[in-house]
């Protein structure tokens, strides 16, 4: 055996330091693998009986994985961890980004001794927290994952925080199947891990050969994969992935890596060990049904007397203590006649948050742009570039808010379309972090389209207890970067490319509320504006007060929640009208959530709003052409009034 | 310069057999070169005048592509094209995938002679076509690119398209810029044109070192994009992009590629040729303002006299025809009492559709989830496996799109999360392209969140132009299929795991409309479902009727449009109250679609929604859990009816 971890390592990179080290390690070990493979069995039956239980989930996805599982859970290469202690953070941490392998992460932790084993035959069951695939409403799961190709991003992040932030010597390990490589998000994230040299993470790519459909691309052609990850800067090491001592050995030597995140490329076999299954297609996602019997049987046959015990290896280092405290950041200074965009608020307000060491910036390579810039400047050390890749940044930030930061991540409104599943999977992973969506509408003027987010409140609406904000001038916008880092969860705040002048005074309070910014008691119809638009309204209120004809207008400020009650105190004493303006596609934007909100009302609601794919050409030009500037509105309100 | 070429072609693999066609090649050319040094120099100038006249765009990421855009537009190495006829279907074709240099790509046209350069002085206003990005208003532009990492996608679908459907020997060519190649959409595009060995696909790759706010992650580390390219399975040829003369060997040997598709791995320099700017921070996105005389004075210096005059080289080949019928399906034929999934019936539509040849499916590894493998099986030739990569899967569906097919991508309703940013610039590109996304809702039962698509209608609604059909029955949902093909843009069916029974005969007509499916003359109220929620209410119905309560019950089928006429005429007889019950979150789905578009009638809406993060179980438990049941819509009514 000691000559086959040889081979193994004398194809690997000479940057390894820790090669004589491990022939130490491994001289003295003997023949006790045995009880990893025993191990790995028991994985395998518990995987295939959870399944038959719920008669669902994936099993065969489950056997690639068994003796990677029963190495990085109880050997000492593997995961140094309290078992008893999931959430200690001297842990070092697992992100089963194949998260269809649910089965046999809760077996491992089942069998390290966190709950009882009959539990797993709970799987999938309502009442059960072991879903089909795996939520942080265990309390052992960090990040939700099954949306494949996000756990690597997850993991950056985490890694990224225990480097820099953290400065321990804890590791994160993550699982990834080798279908999921043909998403994109993966290599973004590689090049995030090796530019910013996490040699605390290592990667472990389960090529099993079998997608869900149809054999994965590559199918076993494992070179191919370790000339990708050698290329993206990444150690690789490539085993077999059923061979404990292989996989022990490489494990070792990722541990030792300095410089460089490591991937283990381990061949391996869907079904392994599931006679009759096992590297077949058509068995993706199905429980073994009648062959449970027979296949249980024969892995119990596998399991060999050992007089060993497997214990988990418990990690060294002292805990972060958690701070609680809400986060404050003192007034702002503006000018009352001054005009600022909110863009620029935005990022003086986060420089003003990063006081405090909880908070982190992200951004996509146009920090000049959103000005998390200022950011950047006075806190370059919890700043990350993550350059134009934003499905890694938001997977990123998951992974650094996992470790007790709260980040706010910085693009274009609309980049962050880029990365709506990785949204997505924040929530559902319970992620608390923060997204200011710069450049937002038509009023970005000559860029045209394709920079034009007009669809970014709908998007983050629809994101379950999202924090929606959309400020209107630069003391909202300061003081909304507050709110989103008190707020619990995911929140965004859309900000706006051009200068507008100041609304408020620096002392106003704001809540997540809609305020009244113009009223008289003649008004006839309310009218609701956030950032551009309420500029606009405003205006029309001034054209219109002119003619005779007084109108209401109200700040959204929160676009969710929406404020019912100010809208209806309004709307009840302006003839139950409303009529909302925004720089938003109609649908999931403002006009439908008045609507909705107020559909059990007495009160009739009128929307302006971008109706069609707009073009290029200067902002005033694009608000007239869309019909969202204060000529429309004052059109608009007219015909409203007859 | 003729061994600077062999230098540059002996590091090249040695599977290119075009090697001794090139020194034949080269050998017969002298010094005429110039003129195209002369015309990179000319286009430059063109960039500058262009964006100091719109006050805005990317003139230096302009510059780093001129000697590139010289040869691609005037050399026989580079495009063979009809420059008056630019949607000649035998032009080889261009995709600018980093968008942001459109000025050049106006140029290149221009000089070409498709229209007067002095148009380009129009770059960016409000009526001028040439858009601060490119887009197909323009007739030059295939597909609209601006956000960043997706040419290559496109690229991929017209190369796929012009190989295995065209059987043509036209070539695509795309420029990607180096700060773009950290968008994993890039990389699921150079698995895809690898795996399909798509030999006809040039990617220039312009590593100019430079991003918008920092230097990019490699700079000119160019051996590492090298690598990169070729893990992947690419060609690569490294050149100076400066030196017109390696750009044309390299073209030239790209254009004799057999089996692989070739990556030109580019060194220049941004702002190339602008004393005082080029390789330079911080000139992003800008135009020169008062250094742009010094700088084209400079550059006007650089123009030799030379006797060449540079004329495009057109293509050989037949025009296809273009074929305009609508789409006709024959008629299902299902049994009346039979329970059938609408993801069942959608793959019976599309393989009834299929006999089209226009007709083109695409899926991510989940064909036999979405039951697109209906039609894979039938028509293997047109189907296209994408693997696990939906951002990619979009991008090649809107590339064959452009050649005239009807791409319908199918993958779990959750996963186009993964691609809204694709979907919104399809929409821009004018793409007609329709998708299909099963497993919707919490009904899909045990495999839990991360796998129901909750967000999915209000992610298509937000598409400008989209058609949205939710089909409740196998009729209505093979019927839907015909509908979204005749359906010019973008079109989403939306359909569900569980079996449900059918409602329709065989023989009825559907149009993108609401249906009445139960009514009586003593209705209190109406009652809108759609997919496995249409059952409950139908059910719910039964209950309340045995009760003495009547309620009327729609089949809303088509989410967008909002079929208002059958809403207000339903409501106005039933009290004038409207109950909706969605499996999908409550923003921008069914309750917000039907109460914007009453939102001026005195109609009162209430709504039955996912209110919170589900979790895993059995589908009629969790429509019981998220207030969605037959049951839960009873309760409901008799609430509202008091």
């Amino acid at each position: 055996m000691f000559s086959n971890l040889c081979r193994l390592f004398s194809g690997t990179s000479s940057s390894f330091q820790a090669y004589s080290n491990l022939c130490r390690l491994f001289s003295g070990t003997s023949s006790s693998f045995q009880a990893y493979s025993n191990l790995a069995a028991k994985l395998r039956i518990h995987s295939i009986e959870a399944t038959c239980a719920s008669n669902s989930g994936h099993p065969t996805s489950c056997s690639s994985i068994a003796e990677i599982m029963s190495v990085l859970f109880f050997h000492p290469s593997g995961m140094h961890y309290f078992p008893n202690d999931p959430k200690n953070p001297n842990n070092d941490k697992l992100v089963l980004s194949k998260g269809h392998a649910a089965p046999i992460l809760y077996a491992a932790w089942a069998e390290a001794g966190l709950f009882p084993t009959q539990n797993l035959k709970t799987l999938r069951k309502i009442n059960s927290d072991l879903e089909g695939h795996p939520t942080p409403r265990l309390n052992f799961i960090d990040i939700a994952t099954g949306s494949l190709g996000q756990g690597l991003s997850a993991a950056c992040g985490m890694a990224y925080s225990m480097k820099n932030f953290e400065k321990n010597t804890n590791k994160v390990f993550t699982i990834l199947g080798d279908a999921e490589c043909a998403e994109g998000s993966v290599w973004e994230a590689m090049n995030f891990a090796s530019y910013y040299k996490l040699d605390n993470l290592i990667a472990i790519m389960d090529i099993n050969r079998l997608g869900q459909s149809d054999p994965t691309m590559f199918q076993h052609d494992i070179n191919q994969y370790k000339a990708k990850v050698e290329a993206f800067g990444w150690n690789a090491i490539v085993v077999d992935g059923h061979c404990v001592e292989e996989v022990v050995a490489a494990l070792s030597l990722a541990r030792h890596s300095i410089g460089k995140p490591t991937a283990i490329v381990a061949k391996t076999f869907k079904g392994k060990d599931f006679p009759g299954i096992e590297n077949l297609m058509n068995w993706h996602g199905k429980p073994l049904g009648d062959q449970a019997g027979k296949v249980i049987a024969y892995l119990q046959g596998l399991i060999k007397p050992t007089n060993e015990v497997l214990k988990p290896t418990n990690p060294n280092g002292t805990a972060v203590v958690e701070i609680k405290e809400p986060f404050v950041i003192p007034q702002p200074n503006y000018a009352a006649n001054s005009k600022i965009a909110t863009r620029n608020a935005y990022g003086d307000g986060l420089k003003a948050l990063g006081k405090d060491p909880r908070i982190v910036g992200l951004d996509g390579d146009t920090k000049n742009s959103t000005m998390s810039i200022f950011f950047q400047q006075t806190f370059p050390d919890r700043f990350i570039e993550c350059f134009v890749a934003e499905q890694n940044m938001i997977g990123t930030a998951l992974g650094t808010s996992v470790r007790g930061k709260v980040p706010f991540i910085s693009t274009f409104s609309a980049f962050f379309t880029r990365g709506f599943d990785q949204v997505r999977l924040a929530a559902i992973s319970e992620g608390n972090i923060k997204f200011a969506g710069s450049h937002c509408g038509v009023s970005i003027g000559e860029d045209g389209s394709s920079q034009m987010g007009l669809e970014d409140i709908s998007m983050f609406r629809s994101i379950p207890g999202s924090l929606v904000l959309y400020p209107s001038d630069a003391v909202s916008a300061y003081k909304a970067v507050e709110l989103a880092a008190n707020h619990k969860g995911v929140a965004y705040i859309r900000t706006s490319r051009p200068a507008t002048p100041i609304l408020y005074a620096n002392t106003q309070v704001f809540e997540p509320k809609s305020y009244v910014v113009r009223e008289s008691n003649q008004d006839k119809i309310t009218v609701v504006g956030a950032g551009v638009t309420l500029h606009e309204a405003i205006k029309a209120s001034q054209i219109l007060e002119k003619q005779g004809i007084h109108i209401r207008v109200i700040d959204m400020f929160s676009i969710k929640p929406v404020d019912k009650i100010t809208l209806i105190t309004s709307a009840s004493v302006t003839g139950k009208k409303i009529l909302t303006v925004e720089d938003h596609y109609a649908e999931g934007g403002i006009f439908e959530a008045v609507s909705g909100a107020l559909a059990q009302e007495d009160i009739k609601v009128w929307g302006l709003h971008v109706n069609e794919l707009p073009r290029s050409g200067l902002a005033d030009e694009l608000l007239e052409k869309y019909n969202i500037s204060a000529n429309q509105i004052v059109m608009k309100v007219k015909e409203i009034l007859g």
